[in-house]
């Protein structure tokens, strides 16, 4: 019997607490090796699914909104595989939405642009209920420098300075979108950044450098310093990645490649 | 050396999750077990601390703003004292304040109003960021339902038909001053209850049968009905634990009783 292959986007979330970050690796539990597990045991036959997604997210990061997708060779519709999916899947990752796509749909290469969002928490004693999910910075944080740094970083750059040391791509050029400061509470503090990709770190090693200058440790200039010299040694430490999460990626025509938010 | 003796206020948050509720127990881990024994390893002198609260939260219910009160007999400020709370508590249950207070104050007896917060997950899929702080309840939910019945709820009452089949207490009249439902997001839903006391299980076994009426298995006449028979056979299930927080006590004198909000 012959099961026709299709090619799925399959939009989802998860708390990233508990895995070893998005990439399949041996023995480790990861946001892939979970979902091409549970995949190809829906699809059946003994066949591997492979899983592409748009931003491979670190170990102890979150996704409220990441993309994915795959061809699954089964003969049951979307929603049945979706539903499949949302029974079989762990909570801590969950199916947004599965449908099926143009053949071509690559969801890294055609992603115009990521949102990643890093929380802070402010308060003195830590909010019990964010543990899991925001930096606990109890310290002087003073978020007019902070906006006046983040005001600077929007524009295409070579972000050398603020990728890993282990960083292999050669091609460090990206656009930044978008970077702000929302103020959710007194105590509560998301930085936002968009771009059209980012390098391994960037975000966070950009958050650390951020705290510092936050905190009167660095001047404002640094950002620009780090940036033009493409020395990371100049900027701050790598913040942690619990208070890091992917929450949105975009593609061209919205009403074609764009799953519905349904969380 | 003589250690002048004071009672304090001591205003927390508690993630629920890991304990077997507020009250103290032999062989479990309990919140007023671990902050009675932070507080006495911090006053000294091998003296036992015994804590009083507005309100004994069930196993597995949460609490973003609790207050309790206790006598401790200990030469350090009350912001020293806080201060060793903050390093010495696990990280699920923090101090929001703590200050020294007339030695008559009660934080049980005195507390005018408590408001309880059930949070429920409409999403299809659940929200892997909600599930130890919502009920996931992908099913029918007619929020005008739902609303017409809360409307009916506030007043001074005999709610013995919402108390748990093992409720002790013989007066079982108690003035609700509000309760209504907050929608946060499409899927994500509060019910709030406020009032002078709660009985055992009050508001989850309310939380139940909002649910049946609001899914169209019981008619918005069953709370006038399970009131009026005090039958508690006639309500619907008690709704789990996990979706229920304290989110405030009121206290007559605000500016001297309540303590600042810090999270």
């Amino acid at each position: 019997v012959s099961r026709p292959a299709r090619r799925i986007r399959l939009d989802l979330a998860y708390d990233g607490s508990d895995f070893a970050g998005w990439q399949r690796q041996r023995a480790q539990r990861t946001v892939q090796g979970v979902l091409e597990e549970t995949l190809a045991e829906i699809q059946g036959g003994g066949r591997r699914v492979v899983l592409r997604a748009a931003g491979r997210t670190d170990a102890g990061v979150h996704a409220r909104h990441q993309v994915a997708d795959a061809e699954i060779a089964s003969r049951l519709t979307d929603s049945e595989f979706e539903r499949a999916l949302r029974q079989m899947l762990p909570g801590d990752v969950r199916p947004l939405s599965l449908r099926t796509v143009d053949g071509g749909f690559h969801s890294q290469k055609h992603a115009l642009s990521k949102t990643y969002c890093y929380r802070l928490d402010l308060s003195p004693a830590g909010d019990p209920f964010e543990t899991r999910y925001a930096l606990h910075h109890p310290h002087p944080f003073d978020a007019r420098r902070v906006e006046a740094a983040l005001g600077g970083l929007p524009g295409r750059r070579d972000w050398s300075g603020f990728a890993a040391s282990a960083c292999t791509k050669l091609d460090r050029v990206r656009t930044m979108t978008e970077a702000h400061l929302a103020r959710l509470s007194p105590t509560r503090v998301d930085l936002v950044f968009s771009a059209d990709g980012f390098l391994q770190h960037m975000v966070r090693n950009l958050v650390g450098t951020l705290l510092e200058i936050g905190g009167g440790r660095m001047p404002p200039e640094t950002i620009e310093q780090v940036l033009e010299s493409r020395d990371r040694r100049r900027a701050g430490p790598t913040a942690p990645a619990h208070g890091l999460v992917l929450v949105r990626v975009d593609y061209p025509d919205e009403r074609a490649a764009r799953g519905p938010r349904r969380l």
